[in-house]
């Protein structure tokens, strides 16, 4: 008999989902499992025609085309002629912002998992490195949300991070004011948010991320092997590396700097991802060293729980992506980073090619009362195998995010531009907390001054464990 | 048909192995394999229990001692009172410079590995950086080497690094300048050869190695697993990062420095070999990154081919270790930095452990004519296999090495205190060679300025790839 799952809503007109990588692999089925729609009217679009069998047998519709700037309105034109539907975009190098504006035009739901450039952005060293910021994509992205507000609803940047973690942070929060004695009321907006946060004194948080999962057989020299795209873990930690500045910083980083224009809550290094490295803690690993890379949620969070504004708020926490991958995807960076070049061959363990493991996924909350509260997803490879077909720990906390993100758009399909945080934070975990394994809070005595072996020298701020230029490892 | 091996040499009195780790246990089988000796008259001293029985079946007598300053002669005192034998130093906390002084007092013939110092010297910060050089150990068995010259021959650095790659270097020396078309006729001392790679303008040297072998179970979180002895690698990569400075570099690293006294072929920085890594390549993997691990070899090579003296030679060459360990190793020392605690499990993988892979070990002579060549032993683990029992690839680079020095020892048994620079590498080599699989040389038009991403920035000089501080990855 088989199992019986809540359908969470209905989609009028067609299911278009863009890209069909490992995450749009694990995406169809909880898209099959939990929506209502038209059978006849779901579509791929996916250049490669590696999973075109798969996508016949499942009766999608596959479009073997690359989307460009020059080509997206004419295919997706025929597609959307009704003027609704839902447009899920997975892919890489399909620009986030065009297609938003797209989407919104036709009155055609939206949601994405990053603010992804059009194919070029990552490695255009001819523009500087503030351009290839997600700081600058992410104010495009606002910008437009500014001059159109309101209208059809575009969920921008809704996976596991960024995304989840949005929500986890809310929840954490609250638990946190608990934990401390304080009123654990939910605030009613952003602002409220924002004083909460201020509140309880948390300095800052880190997206804090330990991948266990290891392969059954040993990485071959040559290929880049990860548990999610291996093409877009490669372009992010090739960014610079960049952070939501907090207020309580009192050393600017050497190699800081700040940007001209925006909502000011982030700064970016002289460094790429690859080579920056920063103290963390995750209840998988205890302390652990992990890389800046550069992530949306770093931003988006900063500016979300700023009060006040510009380059000197009232407060802003400290938040950075401080992300520990699979030992693969380690010893591929390694190998990345002294080659020279990408690798020629890029594996995506599935489901089947890891032995065991877990992602273990959530935020830090720092230099508060209670010291550090992580507060996270722990999703084994064991138990994502039971929960949904088509995708590791890793993918799995990324596409219910992406289901909950759907769900949302459609309860809210008036909403214009969003961003995770900005959404119910309730309603989302409830359509994803089936699919997370354990989701649970730990506090830590950790700090980033506790693990520091003498023999490195300084520390740079032995008064204060939280600055930022304590954390940062190089 | 058991095969027959050469018998190179005999030796009188007892054999005496201290430590019985993988390298103890590899050289075992090849002294029972090359020496006649009286079989009732072999020794291990070795603390732990583990082994006993193995000692047992082979009839060697086990002493289960862990030798200290206090009580190493009361220990060795009756195992060497017919004055004669062969000492074996194969140890991790047993101060060799110690060893070496008894034994040539005993007039035992003595090698080892290393410059080991008694237990603590490594992990004492009370002493301050320079205290805790691999220079500060060398110059002492110099200076003891220049107060009593002659005598009992003790073989200083006697293991694959410090002790092949330098008997390597003379062959490839030898090699490069054969095919740029110069006289090739092997120098009769220390002055002639440094002046032999003076003139074939040599700038460095890099002993570059890369460490294939894979484990066939993946590496368990909180277990520091390597190829050889983790003790050893995890106290020399807290050690400060050392290298032999050469007469070419125009720009003194930042946090570079400079020796008080001594020979000034070395200088060190101000970070440990676990956070400083290099640019380097080994034809097993093509250019790749490498830990700057401070090593003896690193000194005593910059020292021997000096031309001039001081601080401002005429010439001498950059040379220090660019070591990738196997890829179990790199994820071990990362786990240490981030929890900054050492692991509270090791595990030397075996030959049967391990599933592929090679140890690539060499010297990199760069920036003549010929721009770059490697000219190395690259020794697989199933060919180690074959070869000789109870030891993995890394292993057995090291136990020939071992056995090469005993034999120059007993060929040579009134040399006084040696470096392996200063043996005849020919014979050693010829002892050596059947166990190092391929010994090759390959010409490579690498630099380290081809290889750099320029996200990264820099370089440093972008004018003259070799100069050390565009070797330098961080």
């Amino acid at each position: 008999m088989a199992e019986s799952y809540p359908i969470h809503g209905r989609i009028d007109g067609p299911v278009v989902i863009v890209g069909f990588g490992s995450i749009g692999r694990g995406t169809l089925p909880l898209i099959e499992r939990h929506f209502d729609y038209d059978r006849d009217d779901i579509h791929v679009i996916e250049p490669s025609g590696e999973h075109a069998d798969l996508l016949a047998r499942r009766g999608v519709r596959h479009i073997p085309v690359a989307l460009t700037p020059d080509n997206f309105r004419d295919v997706l034109d025929p597609l959307f002629a009704c003027g609704k539907g839902f447009c899920v975009n997975l892919s890489v190098d399909v620009g986030s912002l065009d297609m938003m504006i797209y989407c919104r035009e036709k009155g055609v739901l939206y949601v994405d998992t990053v603010v992804e450039p059009w194919k070029g952005f990552y490695f255009d060293l001819g523009v500087g490195p503030e351009a290839r910021t997600n700081y600058a994509l992410r104010e495009a992205v606002k910008a437009e949300a500014r001059a159109n507000p309101g209208g059809t609803t575009a969920v921008s940047c809704c996976g596991a991070n960024p995304g989840m973690v949005s929500w986890l942070l809310k929840e954490a929060l609250l638990k946190l004011a608990a934990d401390i004695g304080r009123a654990a009321v939910a605030p009613a907006d952003r602002d409220g948010w924002a004083r909460l946060m201020q509140r309880l004194r948390v300095r800052g948080v880190h997206i804090a991320e330990r991948d266990t999962q290891v392969a059954r057989t040993p990485r071959p020299r040559g290929t880049f092997v990860n548990t999610w795209s291996v093409e877009g873990f490669i372009a992010e930690s090739f960014q610079p590396a960049e952070l939501g500045w907090g207020s309580h910083e009192r050393s600017f980083p050497a190699g800081g700097r700040r940007h001209a224009a925006g909502c000011r809550a982030g700064i970016f290094l002289d460094t790429p991802g690859i080579v920056t490295q920063v103290r963390t803690w995750t209840p998988a690993a205890g302390p652990q060293i992990g890389y800046l890379v550069t992530h949306n949620e770093a931003i988006s969070i900063a500016d979300y729980y700023t009060v006040g504004s510009g380059d000197a708020p009232e407060f802003r926490p400290t938040c950075h992506y401080a992300y520990h991958p699979c030992d693969d995807a380690m010893l591929s960076l390694h190998e990345t980073l002294g080659t020279g070049v990408e690798q020629e061959k890029a594996v995506v363990l599935d489901e089947h090619d890891i032995a065991s493991g877990e992602d273990c996924l959530g935020v830090l909350l720092y230099g508060h009362a209670r010291n550090a509260l992580w507060y996270g997803s722990r999703l084994t490879i064991e138990r994502a195998r039971e929960l949904a077909p088509s995708q590791n720990a890793t993918g799995l906390q990324v596409t219910s995010a992406v289901l909950a993100g759907m769900v949302w758009a459609l309860e809210n399909p008036e909403a214009g531009i969003v961003e995770t945080d900005e959404m119910d934070h309730v309603r989302c975990l409830e359509i994803m907390r089936p699919y997370l394994g354990a989701v649970e809070g730990t506090y830590t005595s950790w700090n980033p001054l506790k693990t520091r072996w003498p023999q490195l020298g300084g520390p740079e701020d032995p008064a204060d464990p939280w600055q930022f230029v304590n954390v940062l490892a190089r």
